[in-house]
């Protein structure tokens, strides 16, 4: 009894959030609301009173816009809040809190967001990614399973389940990361798909009529069905199933009915996104059995005591076996255990920067996707978790991590080795699903890179910008950044790529213009800790720059910096990022000659360099020169910022073509000619 | 003979071209020759003669790499030429040509390229996307044979197929697409799937081994196997039961190797990307029993006779009938037939602007989605082969086109009426298909729309870039285009999508604002053959701006136009796009009253302002006024090309939040008032 009140507690909590809010959506919390019940009780080993307990079930809503689903039950569950990282003694949540739901600095924001609730392990909206990025936390839980277990010892045993709707499921990320899951035979992974035949526009036999079933039996996953939403036994027994079936990933098809309970409305897609009314949630409650007086809001008694007895104890005592088992392996294990808590606080290890190499001079240069590599296998040396790969494009991203093995189910035999703890993933042509799982393995503790050319991140956009929004440190290596890319043609080179990542917040794109700024680059990133990197590199060679005779690459960590100059005030700016750096070296050693006050600024990352006070950016792009070349073989939207009103971008204005890349970039103006021209035609306007 | 020879003869032509070239990618092109000869020689319906036929089948190479495949059988089927969008009596593509393979500016790119090459009928290269848009395509031959269709005439019949790798078939859009063709029962429609167990990192077997043929069962595709990549008349047979299925959509699973014939490469991943030694290339002219001493490029007697023979032949008889039956068509349905003119040339029908409503001055307004809606409903009325839809948000995008039926296959019974001629797409959660797929529609002839939130753009970048790059007249509706969502947060906030829609070439945003912009927006998508358009529009009200006080909504063609003016030269100028419009005439009422020499500029379009000559854009904002001030509620990337370095960006400098839209604005500095103040800030600064 106390179980169907508790249910019906979430329900109406649902539904009165959502009346207060005015809008929101109720339908898919009420389906949901048995199967959350059955999860949290009687699944989920989650202790409410340590959010952050390293060894915990992981539960994510992918379907965020049900986001009060997870609001209620965190608040009824007793979950403890968080400050300043770390765990406070009251709730996460409060019943005030749910009564203003979606209001503005609210802790209940209209889709649940990592980092401001409590009890939130991932922000989810964008459908496709919450699950998709399960598979990262599943996939984060085996490797560390398999890297730092020892006999006796089971710390990471843990299971991570993820709600999704038709959303989800219909999704191209989710399918992506669904077959990656199955080849992995990720066995501590479970989807529960709330299936319930209607969408925004109606009935989903609209649009979504694919046996389900069938197609993630083809990625190799076990198919549970549960028939009734409403059967909490049969919802514990199929999740159960899902965690004893430990060598594939587990998809349990729970049929359900949108707004249950609601007399008019349940079943329909009007349940869906818009509040109930007050009549249907008064036939709701009705139906419920709740009382005709019952006030909105109304928690009965024994509610919250019930999911302490269950969800709450079974939770604290088994956080209290981990911590007794954990204190046992630091000791059994120092080194080990060292190296553990560096991954559940986030930092780095000692000495990570100890192999990095220093670039000589040199004319000729190497690629800095060639440079990146080295420098990633150095850092890779000393850095156990650092782990990625690429989206089947390792060879031409020189990101393999040399000497280690590919990250493998034990069971699939591969040329190179494999196993749980490999370095190197092996993501396929599934560039999203790599970026959403990268989400998943940075929430996990582990430091995730991927890799991919540039033009592909469009594929990775949606899930990249959900690791900006969250603060997630994975790094992104792409390379092609250009037309540099040459003969593969304007398919695959890259115009508006630099542009759309220096507009998204949170996100600091790197373009460095040699070897020495790759490594400086790789520093910045490695250390940045409060949200993700991405690298933009050559197919072709850069020289290296004389660091003698030029500053220092270690100013990449400003975004921008005087890489040459002059005397006194300078005439005119060159400015440039990554292979375009040395062609306005190039034109500045020219105008210098011919006695021109010139001076280079090489722009590795706007973000960084947008960061600085004030009085550097003006003391590197001094006010008062207003004569200004911003150079860059990409879009030119975003340079004005620099270049201002008087000056000159030199950019892309169309898509590339296919070509030789010194073709390409004669063609477009990209030589040290067409520079010196552009600069001399600033110093001395033709009279018009 | 003739049949090996010919096939072979494919096969040299590779070799020698990715040879010459020094880069390009042999292994998939050697392999899938068999195929291309079966389908071109056996089964396809294509007049080498006249590449633009509307009745022809469509062929999609979506493994682009592989692009060599194609140009060698263009060459020797001898398809025509085109010139001015004519078709011309000279090959389109020479021996000469195939020699220049991957050069600077020859017809022979990298990657197959929509409207350089004949017989190219979409650029490919980006994974996935070739065969997604071939259901679109495969979709537009339903529409068009169900809404032309009259008795005793069969006019498009035509069938779609594209051959596919294991890159396409990994990719999220193909599955999504899949699905959908499933759904839609597109009998017309076959994809080739080349299996050959490698990818660029090696074996399949390191990431992709679920099982492809129940997949594609599930979604309700017929899935035949063809054992031997080699086996020509297996092969046929297969594509023959392919068309012969005319109720759902087929996939042929081919076993192929990988560089067949090479001996040392075949079937190794060294055979996929890079020119194949002179060694290799002479064991692989051995094994196929060229002689000893055959020159690079031979092409033995008898090969392009042969191509004629079968293929040419078959086309143009095919095409004569179709000629004969298209000319009694229009003779019996003239009006019908003019329609279809107006198609095949891609030209608008007479009247279209016709129901264009005006909208009379209103300080409540509406918001744009809601205009936009109706000014869609107008257009549509007039304008029978616009046909479009959303991914599941129609109800909030207003993009449904009232008393139109559903697009479904004819047994799909829906409740608002369904069939294959109908105008509204119910496209799923799909977005990245859902843009391939109008890609697909648009190659056809019909005038696609789709629409979503701005936010989810995100997931169709990859496919919103090939329309670009095709220059096809895409129209996307972008709703809820700014931190005015509200509630929902940051998740569906859009921040950077407008700068990334900008800084890409071909791609022409508008952000109307208010309801007047909004129908001279829709004036200009129309219009706009050339591109895609895009347009962003809010979820929330906009007052329509009194015209008779302010200037006339028909300059949003030339992208930023004066909206309001002073007397004089103007000390400041505001500008604005969309929703912010009425924040900057708002401060420049007060400004004015105050005695402020103020102007505001409109800029609903950065693309169409930018194609204006150097004189409008200078009297529209005069150089030599430099306060200036820009407000757009999203990322300010890119706006300084407006404000200089002098002038200041009111712009979102982070994601956004959940809560009330008004309260968000506020908090952001979203109002008249901050308008106000900055621009009082910037006409008498602090003394610092």
């Amino acid at each position: 009894m106390l179980s169907k009140i508790s249910i019906d507690t979430i329900r109406t909590l649902v539904m009165d959030s959502v009346e207060r809010a005015k809008s929101g959506h109720p339908g898919t919390a009420m389906a949901l609301a048995p199967a959350m019940y059955a999860y949290w009780q009687f699944t989920m080993y989650y202790n409410p009173a340590d959010p952050f307990w390293p060894g915990r079930d992981r539960f994510i809503l992918s379907g965020g816009h049900a986001s009060i689903l997870l609001y209620a039950t965190v608040f009824l569950a007793g979950v403890k809040d968080v400050e300043n990282g770390q765990v406070v003694d009251r709730p996460a949540l409060t019943l005030e809190d749910l009564k203003n739901f979606r209001r503005f600095e609210s802790r209940t924001p209209g889709h649940p967001e990592y980092g401001l609730t409590a009890g939130v392990e991932i922000t989810t909206g964008p459908l496709g990614q919450g699950c998709s990025s399960a598979v990262g936390m599943a996939l984060a839980g085996r490797w560390l399973a398999t890297h730092y277990g020892r006999p006796g010892f089971d710390l990471f045993g843990y299971h991570v389940t993820s709600f999704c709707g038709d959303g989800d499921i219909m999704e191209g990320v989710s399918a992506e990361a669904a077959s990656l899951a199955g080849h992995l035979k990720l066995g501590n992974l479970t989807w529960v798909y709330d299936s319930n035949r209607i969408s925004i526009e109606g009935s989903t036999d609209v649009t979504f009529t694919e046996n389900v079933a069938m197609r993630f039996e083809s990625y190799g996953w076990q198919v549970l069905e549960v028939e009734d939403g409403n059967d909490v036994p049969a919802i514990c027994e199929a999740l159960k199933q899902g965690r004893e079936e430990t060598s594939r990933p587990t998809l349990i098809i729970l049929r359900t009915v949108i707004g249950y309970g609601a007399p008019g409305k349940a079943g329909t897609a009007s349940a869906h996104g818009e509040p109930l009314g007050r009549e249907e949630l008064l036939g709701a409650r009705k139906a419920y059995g709740w009382p005709d007086d019952a006030p909105d809001f109304m928690v009965p008694d024994g509610v919250q005591e019930h999911f302490e007895e269950l969800a709450g104890q079974r939770g604290r005592r088994a956080q209290a076996e981990w911590d007794r088992q954990f204190a046992a392996y630091c000791a059994q294990y120092p080194e080990e255990g060292d190296e553990l808590r560096h991954i559940f606080a986030g930092t780095l290890p000692e000495g990570w920067e100890r192999d990095l190499p220093v670039y000589p001079a040199d004319e000729k240069g190497l690629a800095s996707r060639q440079s990146s590599g080295e420098v990633l296998n150095a850092v890779a040396s000393q850095f156990p978790w650092l782990v990625g790969g690429a989206a089947d494009l390792a060879p031409s991203t020189k990101t393999l991590i040399r000497g280690a093995r590919s990250v493998q189910a034990p069971s699939n035999m591969v040329q190179e080795g494999g196993g749980y703890d490999g370095r190197n993933m092996h993501f396929g042509v599934r560039e999203h699903a790599m970026a959403a799982i990268c989400n998943g393995l940075a929430l996990s503790g582990l430091r995730p890179f991927c890799a991919g050319f540039l033009i592909f991140s469009d594929y990775m956009k949606p899930a990249i910008r959900l690791a900006a929004l969250m603060h997630l440190p994975v790094i992104y290596v792409f390379t092609h950044d250009s037309i540099g890319v040459g003969e593969d043609g304007p398919t695959h080179q890259p115009i508006e790529q630099l542009a759309q990542f220096r507009a998204m917040p949170g996100l600091t794109m790197l373009r460095p213009a040699d070897a020495n700024e790759v490594v400086e680059s790789w520093r910045v990133a490695m250390q940045h800790r409060a949200g993700p990197v991405a690298l933009a590199l050559t197919r072709q060679n850069l020289p290296t720059l004389d660091r003698t005779r030029y500053a220092p690459a270690d100013e990449v960590a400003r975004g921008g910096y005087v890489l040459a100059d002059c005397e006194g005030e300078p005439e005119i700016l060159l400015m440039a990022s990554g292979s375009e750096v040395s062609l306005v070296v190039g034109a500045y050693e020219r105008l210098m000659a011919e006695g021109v006050r010139a001076r280079v600024v090489s722009m590795p990352s706007f973000d960084l360099f947008d960061g600085q006070d004030r009085a550097y950016r003006d003391a590197v792009l001094p006010p008062s020169v207003r004569r200004r070349v911003g150079v860059e073989m990409a879009s030119g939207f975003g340079w004005d910022r620099y270049v201002g009103l008087d000056g000159v971008v030199m950019a892309m204005n169309s898509f590339g073509e296919s070509g030789a890349a010194a073709e390409l970039m004669a063609k477009f103006g990209f030589t040290v000619q067409a520079v010196y021209e552009q600069a001399r035609q600033l110093l001395h306007p033709a009279a018009d």
